[in-house]
């Protein structure tokens, strides 16, 4: 079974052709690079403040908004999301020296 | 076999019980919420530079930083994964004209 | 004769009786920090997104708008500007190395 | 009397000279824009946070770093400080219903 992440990144890739005047996700990606990249400055600062004064429930809404709004920008960029998925692998595979060495 | 992105948060769970000294993740983790909330922040703002003026390279290893410690703060606020999944599948359920009436 | 500065804040300050429906600043004011610091949020995305690809029309005028929502901000935290102000002189007397020592 | 702002702008704009190993400030702006834009990227979000979570005096400072490194953006792109005070005064000149009308 395909995970959650994965699935919801193919949705916006699929949307690229989609009518911007029906797909969110379609406008979105029709309005460009900037257009994308300030949404998702204003989800990190909802996260932020859900985070610092909010309930746990609005900190996961705001965070599923963070995500979906950071793959519309991958799939602006022509990002392989293997290659996202790699760089994770890395951070989990430092041991808790190199971790504090590479500062993660 | 696990996808990265869960295996990655994890890894950062077990670091709750880490050694601050030893463990980047784990002297985050002792900070707080703020000092969480903080660096998600500067690596937002990191990731929307590199997507508006940098590399794709960047860009990956922008958003893995970010992903990283919005995952850091998800720890610290007790949130079970599957919820924020649970949340993605939502999205990605909605037709095109669901998606509109959602702005998502 | 009165700085630009000041007399926005002024302005501002005399918002907090103002008729929310009328008054955009009144709106915001009525509407809580959570509210305002997100709007400071979103405007600082916005001067990086445009310092870093725009035009110097564009940073101006972003930039505007970013001191305006950081004012209601003050205004909303009840700060005495001059408060700020001798802040800001105590930057200005820092000589390069107590700069350096400071980080300004 | 020079107003505070004005002072410290002309002390940045001042440093543009300096010895970026001796001055903050002339490190900065050899860092280059999008150094300087982080920067202001930090500050704005740490300004958020005290001002949802901090304390009076903790908002004051924060506001006062977000100022400063904004003021390097702007003499990084040599922008002239008069343009932004225009720019305020014509905010300050909007009654309430061009307020609204404008958004501001």
């Amino acid at each position: 079974m395909r995970h959650a992440i994965d699935k919801l990144f193919s949705n916006i890739v699929d949307r690229k052709n989609a009518d911007p005047s029906v797909s969110y996700t379609a406008k979105l990606l029709d309005g460009g690079t900037n257009v994308i990249a300030q949404k998702v400055g204003e989800e990190a600062v909802e996260t932020i403040i859900e985070a610092v004064s909010g309930s746990q429930d609005s900190l996961i809404h705001e965070s599923a908004d963070l995500l979906y709004h950071l793959m519309v920008l991958w799939a602006d960029a022509d990002i392989n999301l293997q290659s996202i998925w790699d760089e994770l692998d890395r951070r989990s595979g430092r041991s808790g020296i190199q971790e504090k060495a590479n500062r993660l």
